[in-house]
């Protein structure tokens, strides 16, 4: 058993886990930063550079990537963590948000226009809504709340990075977010993305804590985004599905054609569906989205234990609006909290007590690797039917 | 012909245009960066010069300054790319704010006191209001328009220098500002201010893209704010005008008056006129304010099928509170946009297009140059009658 | 006499004034600076050290501590010059706030949550509530009044610190907080912190200047938090009392048992009173709060015709929620300033006048002197009466 040295300024510990000595950088503060396989001894390659972006409503953002051989994923940590695109030979989870700046929070009032702030810096592959609330804006118990929570525009307290020293060397990138204020709420999350050097999938895994001494509601979505070239016209999102009904009348007239895709089309702007997933035994689940072809994909796995409910985002306008569909395992749909009480999705967090969030993200990279994950999904939902609901859960005009 | 190459820290581009090479510079994210003649060869004196600010809600604003020999502009990149003044001799163009600091728009919120938090940071020569909309905070369409838009409170995200290669050696300072909000609005407006070393005035060429697949309702005002050595007791603007009309009740009384400002005066506040003015053929207007002895002044160059319409903001209260004129060319006047359509004064950007803005700023030192300016105006107005209105255009108590 | 050299890169300047003559050092850029009593030459030992934070909304914000040799003392320049905390020996004046950034104003849009947003980085020892109002949120003439004013979000626009050249060799800590906004507000205050090397007391003297010329109502207080080891179960406030009253209806329940504190209590929130002091000739007057064995304790001196009134605020809920109390002179109590002109505590301040705020903290450690200032609070009672109002002040539901 060897403890690592480290040959760049981040700050080393030594963590002695169940199975693994690792060593661990602290890189909150570093503004430029760069980690090999050469540095810790490993042959697998990979490199993690952390840098900082200057100009705009960018300035003072970092920027960390992970390139682990086979896929490059790239993390904003200033902006909660979240996942802005994943790169893996000519696959990219990620879409093209007329959104151009990896906008950095000091510069977003998120009650702007009606709570949709948010909306100003939207641009990632993979954003947490929550952890405090999530969904559409408006006023619940007589506060407003802004349109996904607060997550996104939580910059990260700290940034650790972690590579284990056993094989298969699994690179840890953990993010502190903290929603605290006094009286109201005091929500700790540790955010992980795990990855292995070679293999084209990443973990999630975050812990909330609720470290004030009372329960608090809480919410999360994982606001999961994907465009070109998985999407197209008639690529096909697979999922084993118990119930599925439209967020709103727009939505009706697409529920048939739910499992299909439009090209970009003018006008479209969005439609939603609420899906309540089936699951295996041990509460596993998953969505595949796919191209056409069938010959690229990519597979969301996560439990209905911690994640009851998937969103489907299908936003097939043109491509300069932003052509993409959301896949968005929650506790929650997207209704604004004050509509999610009375459909139980709206869970409590007992004092000083830890939820945990598990999801794997795979790359589908040729015909076989889609069609195991669709007969995953298959296997799944066996000969249990899929209700297709007319009628919207929540009543509204707006919505 | 030949590249200029670069001593300082700045980026180097070759731009070959139809009729100069140029030198350029990308210094977006430059702390301390200057250019002077004898770095790129040229023997008519200029020195350009960014530096940065630190302390209370100044932090990290960029300051950029321009002296072209007889004349020097100081451009805040950070805020919207606005002029803060231009001094040439005893001539200031600018005025005194109460407002000290060069507001960072990352302490401000836009929202706040009913939109008006705009006023926090107000202090320039020259703000650009817009260009989503303009004018008074308000309603419109179910949403709250904060004053005057937002690209004064959006930090350029590029800041690009370029001096021309041949005769008269022309320095082009250009920023992107970036007005982007999913689903809402994609706005890219390219400034650009010109300046002719050992010539005092300098010209604004402003280029607005709809990057959206849809059209969008744009406005812009040039809030141009003078006072001394031009503003003064006697002081007076000349304008050709055709219809000039009070802002609200309280501008009534002052209508007749319109062309002469009062000496600074305790409980005075503001007076508003709208002005549709006259322009010749090509559409092409002015606008000159000169001390009383019409010794001092300057000239405001535009174009009415760009800008069709003049605010005349007389803001002729206390020294302390902030002493000043605006002479604002616009698309529209100070009102709400909610009541401007009516007056249609809410042009429509279609998708993809452009639409651009041409202002040209003269210092006016002495009688001679005064005097040329003022006979402009008149052989523009010609024999052409001047509308004094009443009436407010709009109803309201408290315009 | 003798000016002093500075070895670091603080700027100097020598300051005659009429005692003494002093090395000053202008701190505000300083990210890491630090100043001891060897630099000037005294005896009596003290180290000043200004750092800067880094991660998550700390992002920025500047630590200035002062160690006179028997008492550490944390200020927040960039959060209005605040006193985070104040540690001698065993006794620390400050708490645990459940909020454990110090957050840069930056990222806090105080309208958050009808005007909360306040409390999302409120975790000093003393915060200044004010100058432009203060006290909770609501809309005031037409305007959403945020929580307590913008002071405590308002960072210093200047950082100088100054050390006497005579004995007892004063350390001066002063900084500039501007709250500007065209045509509604100017007001420039310069806060000052005063400490004399081994003493376990410091002193506040605050100037307010309007700098408008017009008349502004303005407010502030002196919100002072204590915790342990001073708060627990039977810990005793003591002040010369004229009047106390329930700040509402929820607080009546313990206005009898106003003077003794509970222990750490699960769903206690908060009781508010408020106190009109009694003072002596000259206006001067205290609060002393102390341990239940008067062994430490910590006393406020402050003056009635700077700060006229005594808000008194138990929050003896649990440790986690943040277990601590308010001792608060102030110009105002804590309702909505909407509320408190009808008491006459919303006070006006000319143009151009200034008002000066002198208070001072002292450090109790040991029963003599615990019992030598609560002794001061009696003899400024003497035998007055002191009543106890059963109804709040101010009417309201959900005061």
């Amino acid at each position: 058993m060897k403890t690592f040295s480290v040959v760049t300024s981040g700050l080393l510990f030594a963590l002695a886990s169940t199975s693994t000595l690792a060593a661990q950088y602290d890189i909150t503060n570093q503004d430029h930063w760069v980690l090999t396989n050469k540095d810790v001894g490993g042959a697998q390659p990979f490199k993690i550079e952390q840098t900082v972006l200057h100009g705009g409503k960018q300035d003072g953002v970092k920027v960390l990537t992970v390139d682990n051989g086979v896929m490059t994923i790239t993390l904003i940590p200033t902006r909660g963590m979240d996942i802005y695109q994943v790169k893996s030979g000519d696959i990219t989870l990620g879409w093209k948000s007329p959104v151009k700046q990896h906008v950095n929070p000091k510069f977003i009032n998120l009650e702007d226009r009606n709570g949709l702030g948010w909306l100003e810096g939207f641009n990632e592959m993979m954003v947490r809504c929550g952890f405090e609330w999530t969904g559409h804006p408006g006023e619940d118990k007589g506060v407003m709340l802004t349109l996904h929570g607060r997550a996104d525009y939580t910059p990260a307290s700290q940034v650790l990075v972690t590579v284990d020293e056993k094989a298969p060397y699994a690179i840890h990138i953990r993010g502190e977010l903290l929603e605290q204020l006094f009286k109201k709420v005091n929500f700790q999350t540790w955010t992980e993305l795990s990855v292995i050097p070679g293999k084209k999938e990443f973990k999630i895994h975050d812990q909330l804590t609720n470290k004030g001494d009372y329960p608090h509601e809480y919410q999360v979505i994982y606001h999961s985004n994907f465009a070109q070239p998985l999407l197209e016209a008639g690529a096909k999102i697979e999922a084993p599905v118990k119930q599925i009904s439209p967020f709103n009348d727009y939505a009706k007239q697409g529920l048939q054609d739910w499992q299909t895709y439009l090209g970009p089309t003018r006008g479209f702007d969005e439609m939603v569906y609420n899906i309540y997933p089936y699951a295996n035994k041990k509460g596993n689940t998953l969505a595949v989205l796919h191209n056409r072809k069938a010959t690229k994909g990519m597979a969301i796995h996560y439990n209905v234990h911690e994640l009851p409910v998937l969103g489907l985002w299908k936003n097939t306008d043109t491509i300069g609006q932003g052509y993409v569909t959301g896949i968005e395992p929650g506790t929650s749909f997207s209704y604004n909290r004050s509509y999610q009480r009375d459909l139980d999705l709206v869970p409590t967090i007992g004092a000083h007590q830890k939820k945990d969030f598990h999801l794997t993200y795979q790359i589908l990279d040729g015909k076989h690797a889609v069609t195991e994950q669709v007969n995953t999904v298959k296997s799944i939902q066996g000969q249990q039917k899929t209700e297709l609901r007319k009628d919207p859960l929540v009543k509204g005009e707006n919505l």
